[in-house]
């Protein structure tokens, strides 16, 4: 037996009880006739005390050869402590040791394994095992597990079923890379791993399967953005004779769920934002509505002068940073070359400061006067003391350029609060998005996505009109979750693949079983999916997911600890029939 | 809304109550004036009743264009039967309906949905989501689930932490063939597919994770046996600080858990059985424990007659089949037949006929007298009324025969009750294994596993000799779980890679990783995996895993219903530096 007691369980309670305790060397005090080592665990931390007086001579000898990191193992005597702390929840106690045991010793780690650590992200990601030993990383793994338990037993107690699909599956050119498997046993053929499961998850309400849930590993082999990772898990569902409505609460219920449980936070009923709403109040379908900054439209209220930049403009689009009016000279300056950079991309920035005594100032002063800019502070409900910054240009890259000023103002002025939790739904997507680069359209969510109920018939005539039965779940600036009503005849389907340029052929070879499918009886059905990764980081009151994650890959798709991807033997190549082409 | 019910929940406390029900079309019992139409969901099936009397008219007519598997929609009211039936759970009730609407038409299925179904496998395969709807794959998909929530739930409470580890990861030449992943990002590189996440486990251990568990997708790119899938499921679990004993106790207490919570049994404390004495009483590690017929080793009493085939074999080894002294001369022909078959490959069968009245006759009489006889007997523990049937030959090679043996006649005399649970440890595995091909030792388990305290020195003098900390969990002659205590300090490590021929630099390369992390304070620990496709099928009381895997592959691992592994693009090989060789 290793142990009678973890390192963060004795308390004043259990002074006098003869303890073992293992774990690691997290700190050691030594004051020559006495040694103090803190030990460390999962658990917490635990002082151990070693003194001339009380020990085996020995023994304080002994503990003076110990390292940090060090994994030992300690027998002896809970006593109360004379000098409690606070910052430990044993603090109250300590050990005083009668038996010490190296169980392993331990050479010095790369970095310190602190909360506040002095090792950069390369070194960590190499070293991630003794990174999880710190209490960030460690904690938000626990927490990971937390919120994934919480998510299994209440979609496990509303009668869905985890059911695992496959990962071996087929490769679908629509929508992003497929990671690819070659088979050995089926020359010259591949497999591909899932970008998710939603075929399966369809063909299992065909199956009757009702309510089915799992949480999965994806793949996309897709250029990595920061903060995204080629695999990543989905909480992926799918309900049967539903209407939007009932998976909206369905999963409005899960996540109040997940708010109450993992983070106490009680939430109201969730906003519902149609699309076009949320691109016109906050230029983004994922709006931060933690804080207000909604867009106020300026066209009738600023294209009536000589100011020529608003009058060729398609859109001009102000909001109110509220208390921005302090804002320096220069700082403004800096606030304009920051919407000039090409990441953001406008060409300028027009501001008005709201005095406190109700008087304007605005960088376009020699346009507009004060009757103007009060119908600005009107449109964008600014007040005495705020910052109305506006922008101008085509519509959609305008609201963009402001949506990208909105939240990095919100961050600056601290109004992106982690522990404030602001979900909404944002739905009626449009069905189809124009693509530049084809020009043509593409499914905005994906080919299964059903259209509004008596719109299908718009198709034909404008397409880009047609909405579809479509939602997203927004958190904090954030999609956590998204889906549809699916099609479910076969009819249907075959005019979207018709409308998305496959012919019947390449809609049959790639989704023939799923049409084969919808002739047998194939109910009513729609579903939706989470981020795990993100939800989590969100949960836990984090911008990044990559703590979220035990083993994430950096953002060359490699797995810097293992040193994975690697080179293959000759001899496998072969057994795949396959040969490099470098 | 689709639905106020489901088709499985109505009784007769629900009469009167205007009721929606959604479903597919079980039944139609069309006797003209009267139509019963049986609707069915996940959760049972109801009645549906239209008549001339009480249903409009065009209502009866529309329920006779209806047809199997339809999808529809009906409301109606619930009445009393009249004639009740119990085969039914709602069969107290039928619904009048008054509004029958057909969401979706259904093709004829290609075989019917029902508990007993006329499609042979390969057609179920193709339409695996219309085998779905049957009773018995619907619900081992739901036991499945059932068992995996139970397994989280008990894991969870007992503190231990499910952690996501990585799918793409490094190939190994260790152990079974790797599925490998090309890397687009990284040129010529390769990920694998991970045969189990076993060094991620133990760098979690490493990483103070303390208590570690995961149910998670494995893969294997081997020949499939019959009943092997290339993607399986296993329950992962690895714990610090431990030693064997906490680790069976752990385990025995979630299998232990499982059995009451799915299955409704109480199992006394597990037996734990030496793997030499499984071998010598069973001739197998994973022994059928719900019946007896342990070995008798008879080379004691059976090597000092004339009779040579017994005298020159290394092993003479017989069991007592019981209540087979009934089999006729010509049932023992063909089981002598049987053990001769190629995949048995036993020489011929020596039987001894345990008389009601003491006597023996047996198929050697002419060497054997009475006294002879009755001292097998009492070897194989036969009683009047028994057949002995004795084995000789090559040690292990007649051990493997007998237990097949054994194995048969258990399976023909009902001995091997699905509804009866017989849980062992089998503990104490050699730590290496010989192989005849490579002429070397490889390890038993995985190199990772610590030979016993003490008997490191023997490897150099009887490598052979070598017990390791490891152990099986064995469920009526299944092997459902195996693990060990693992190697945690680089030494052993390099030292044990040494002993499995791999160069130094062959182990830097292929596990630097894991033994650098040993350098940084590794705890103790060791773990267990559970194959939970085979763990479910046998608490279901299955044999074969099939149904318990929503879409299993075949047996040259093809997906048959969506067709996969299938030819990629030349485009996509390209993307890959990959060309096909074949």
């Amino acid at each position: 037996m290793y142990r009678s007691h973890n390192c963060g369980e004795l308390r004043i309670a259990d002074v006098g009880k003869e303890v073992t305790l293992s774990g690691w060397v997290q700190r050691i005090k030594n004051r020559g006739v006495l040694n103090w080592v803190v030990v460390r665990d999962r658990y917490g931390t635990t002082q151990l005390v070693f003194d001339e007086e009380r020990s085996a001579s020995d023994l304080l000898e002994q503990s003076k050869t110990l390292g940090r990191e060090f994994v030992i193992q300690a027998e002896g005597k809970v006593i109360e402590r004379e000098s409690k702390t606070k910052s430990m929840a044993t603090g109250d106690i300590e050990i005083l040791v009668t038996k010490l045991t190296v169980l392993n010793a331990a050479e010095t780690p790369p970095f310190t394994i602190e909360d506040e650590t002095d090792g950069g992200d390369d070194i960590r990601m190499k070293y991630r095992y003794l990174d999880i030993r710190r209490n960030p990383v460690k904690n938000s793994l626990i927490f990971r597990h937390k919120v994934a338990m919480e998510v299994r037993k209440y979609l496990s107690n509303q009668d869905f079923i985890e059911v695992e699909t496959p990962y071996l599956i087929k490769s679908t050119p629509e929508g992003a890379r497929d990671f690819v498997v070659p088979s050995r046993m089926n020359e010259g053929q591949f497999y591909a791993l899932p970008q998710s499961p939603q075929t399966f998850k369809q063909l299992l309400m065909v199956g009757g399967m009702d309510k089915y849930f799992q949480i999965v590993k994806c793949f996309r082999d897709e250029d990595l953005r920061a903060d995204r990772q080629p695999e990543f898990t989905q909480i992926d569902c799918e309900m049967a004779f539903v209407e939007q409505e009932d998976i909206l609460n369905t999963f409005e219920g899960l996540t109040r769920h997940l708010l109450k449980e993992v983070n106490g936070v009680e939430v109201d009923k969730f906003p519902r934002v149609l699309y076009d709403d949320a691109m016109r109040l906050y230029g983004n379908d994922k709006p931060d509505i933690r804080f207000g900054m909604e867009f106020g439209e300026l066209n009738k209220v600023a294209q009536h002068k000589e100011f020529n930049v608003f009058n060729k403009a398609e859109l001009v689009v102000g909001i109110a940073v509220p208390g921005a009016n302090t804002f320096t000279r220069k700082e403004i300056d800096k606030l304009i070359d920051w919407v000039r950079r090409p990441q953001v991309g406008a060409l300028g920035m027009v501001y008005v400061r709201c005095n406190e005594d109700g008087t304007f100032k605005s960088s376009v002063d020699k346009f507009y006067d004060q009757d103007d800019l009060a119908k600005w502070a009107e449109k964008t409900g600014a007040k005495a003391g705020d910052l109305i910054c506006v922008l101008s240009g085509k519509k959609d890259k305008t609201r963009a350029q402001l949506s990208a000023l909105r939240m990095e103002l919100a961050e600056r002025l601290g109004l992106r609060k982690p522990d404030e939790f602001a979900p909404l739904w944002v739905i009626d997507f449009p069905l189809l998005e124009w693509d530049e680069e084809s020009e043509r359209y593409h499914a905005m969510h994906h080919p299964f996505t059903s259209p509004k109920p008596g719109q299908l018939a718009l198709l034909a005539t404008n397409p880009g009109d047609v909405k579809a039965n479509a939602y997203d779940l927004v958190l904090n600036g954030n999609e956590i979750g998204g889906g549809s009503i699916r099609i479910h005849d076969k009819e249907t389907q075959a005019l979207m693949f018709d409308y998305l340029g496959f012919t019947p052929e390449e809609a049959k070879a790639q989704f023939g079983f799923l049409m084969d499918a919808f002739q047998y009886g194939a109910p009513p059905h729609g579903g939706l999916a989470f981020g795990l990764d993100r939800l989590v980081a969100i949960l836990g009151g984090q911008e990044t997911i990559r703590d979220f994650i035990a083993f994430p890959k950096n953002n060359s798709g490699r797995d810097v600890m293992i040193d994975a991807p690697a080179t293959i033997d000759n001899e496998q190549l072969k057994e795949l029939n396959l040969k490099l082409d470098l």
